[in-house]
């Protein structure tokens, strides 16, 4: 990434604070009967104050066209070139649940599945299980395997069938195969070794897999084993503190975001499990960081749910929370969403997202209202997303000059 | 490409069917009198209607002030970096006149020459001998020459003193050095090789020209050698079918454009003479295939030649066409051009083009008319036309997220 190469010469320490307000899934589209989009809809008269006092934009995630992910979305509104820097399966698996991971550690993303007595797999879900039954099953399985060959065994339920492993210890590699078939009606397989250094991995899993087996053979569940993928390291990010010489803080209450957070240096501010506990969060450790990301979950699941009007109305809770923060001070505020989620296509999608930046370093457009078009019609024109935060710390004047 | 690294992890195929509309050198300049471009003064109630429905913007064919050839500025909107992937001299001749060819093959531009007893080239145009004459010459040298040393040599007239050359065969090289000593009075050079592997294609071009000669010192002509460059091989492309996972029809009369569309891959629908033949095949072709290609060329030619109202009434012409295949349903139709060709220049330029892009899954802007103008305040903003593919592809709902 340009931006590397130059990054070190430039950036500088100052007492300027910065607050990045992220609205998950803030862009939409328009619903079919009215053509206006959620932003549209909305009231939200604190929304469109930061818009109209600052420089608005539109920012595309990854790449024109590309939807993104949770985990590159947030890498390139952080500043980090999210393809260079991919983040395996697992990884975001194990994060989504609020598991915490350690450098050297390796995530895996596990399916309880049936088989039979020749270990022909019969169903790669093991019927769907309840996520109770996971549950009472990952309890019975972690009392019994601590570690295997020095290796210590973290096991955890997502939901139904689904899990989560994390092996702690040294000499992991990620490098192994699968032990999923793909398809019903074939055995299972073993996991192998793609080269020398995975091959400690391979056996410590398939002795893993063994006792799991040896475990549930004495269960009365449709589970009999588990499937394996996605396995993946901690990937090597240049932490906030170093590459920008920031203390940040993450003000989230998703276990995800926390952990996308984490991986790129930044402290995780725990106990949060509501926007009005993070706008607490933010007026108390006000004094104490220089950099606040602060999340706000529920534009993007309304979304999903393919809910339009939930989502008006996640976007006008949001509105009203934010001036509960109005009197605190901050050399830059940005306000911006991750991806965006139209309603009416029920998932991410590849739109570019509305953006305001507030500075008093930055000249105000004349866009005076937060929305998809009018963003469109801002100073700030449509940028890559990674750009973001460079914007954002030239603003706060964190940048010396680039040549003499 | 960026592109690149992550296509093959997000596209899927499905049923939605793609239309882009290419207006051959689409963008113009204003006319000094009116101060108004072509696009500007041609009433065109279809395009305009595009544009109303659509999202607008404009695209820069290769990079900012670089005028592009037919072949770079196809090339990025079909997807492709049109500097990673040059497409030869040769090749392009040979395309141009609807020569096919075929992996290996290698294309050549060749011009008739006179040279005088001692083998000085005294005039490197051979006097601009008429097409007529060509044509009786290369048939005459046809004729003789078949092939040498097991290399088959295809002959073709293309204008005037120019003709195209096709060495089918194994082993052959593009590197080798011309024979055209660039400045009349100097002696005709031998054809050398820049390296080992070039060498036999050396001594194959030395048997041919030398045999020319042979043949041209028995006829009444100014034609007395050929002078040789552009050497080049077909480029390798990734096909439209395995890159895009697209069944795509090209739909276009004349050969260059055809050429391009083979080159990527697509379906060349033969026999079609004008727009109206293309109007025709598109409806009859409609169930057939899931992208569609269709090129329109007068406004390129009228603009090439100065014409300004002949550039409107080609707009207006096309405007008119269009409105026969309204009734077709796309989820996504592009309408642009490759590249400007200004009538006041009377030639391609560099200027960034005109383009809307229809789909329910985008937000229409508020331009309402199809003009260089309005097209920069659209949605769209100004962006490289490499990036028009993967917005339509998105809009087609071909691409699955990028990371978790």
């Amino acid at each position: 990434m340009e931006f590397e190469k130059i990054l070190n010469n430039v950036i500088k320490k100052n007492e300027n604070k910065i607050l990045l307000l992220v609205m998950d899934g803030l862009g939409g589209l328009p619903h079919p009967e009215t053509g206006l989009t959620e932003l549209e809809t909305a009231k939200k008269p604190n929304l469109d104050a930061l818009a109209k006092s600052g420089m608005c934009g539109l920012s595309i995630p990854v790449l024109y066209g590309i939807t993104p992910g949770s985990g590159p979305a947030h890498l390139s509104l952080f500043g980090y070139d999210p393809i260079e820097h991919q983040i395996g399966r697992g990884v975001l698996e194990v994060l989504g649940i609020g598991m915490e991971m350690e450098k050297n550690d390796l995530a895996i993303r596990g399916n309880f599945a049936t088989i039979d007595a020749n270990h022909i797999v019969t169903d790669r879900r093991a019927g769907r299980i309840s996520t109770e039954e996971n549950r009472v099953l990952v309890n019975k399985i972690q009392e019994k395997i601590k570690s295997i060959r020095n290796v210590q065994i973290i096991i955890q339920t997502v939901k139904e069938h689904r899990l989560a492993i994390l092996l702690r210890g040294e000499n992991l590699s990620p490098d192994v195969t699968e032990n999923d078939p793909q398809k019903e009606g074939l055995a299972i397989k073993r996991i192998t070794a793609l080269n020398d250094q995975a091959k400690f991995t391979a056996e410590v899993l398939n002795e893993f897999i063994a006792r799991v087996e040896q475990i549930l053979a004495d269960v009365d569940t449709r589970a009999k084993t588990i499937l394996l993928r996605g396995f993946s390291g901690i990937p090597e990010i240049e932490p906030f503190q170093q590459r920008y010489l920031l203390k940040p803080a993450c003000i989230a209450s998703y276990p995800m975001y926390k952990g996308l957070a984490k991986l790129v240096g930044m402290d995780v501010i725990r106990g949060l499990e509501s926007i009005d506990d993070e706008i607490k969060a933010l007026n108390d450790l006000y004094n104490e960081y220089d950099f606040f990301y602060l999340h706000y979950k529920k534009t993007d699941s309304s979304g999903e749910d393919g809910n339009f009007e939930k989502k008006v109305a996640a976007i006008e809770e949001f509105d009203e929370k934010i001036a509960k923060i109005k009197h605190l001070k901050f050399e830059v505020v940005c306000l911006t969403g991750d991806h965006s989620t139209p309603s009416v296509l029920k998932g991410h999608s590849w739109h570019p997202v509305p953006l305001a930046i507030v500075s008093k370093n930055a000249i105000s457009d004349d866009v005076d209202t937060f929305t998809e078009r009018a963003c469109a019609k801002g100073m700030l024109g449509t940028i890559p997303a990674i750009n973001v935060m460079y914007i954002l710390l030239a603003n706060a004047l964190k940048f010396d000059k680039f040549g003499a």
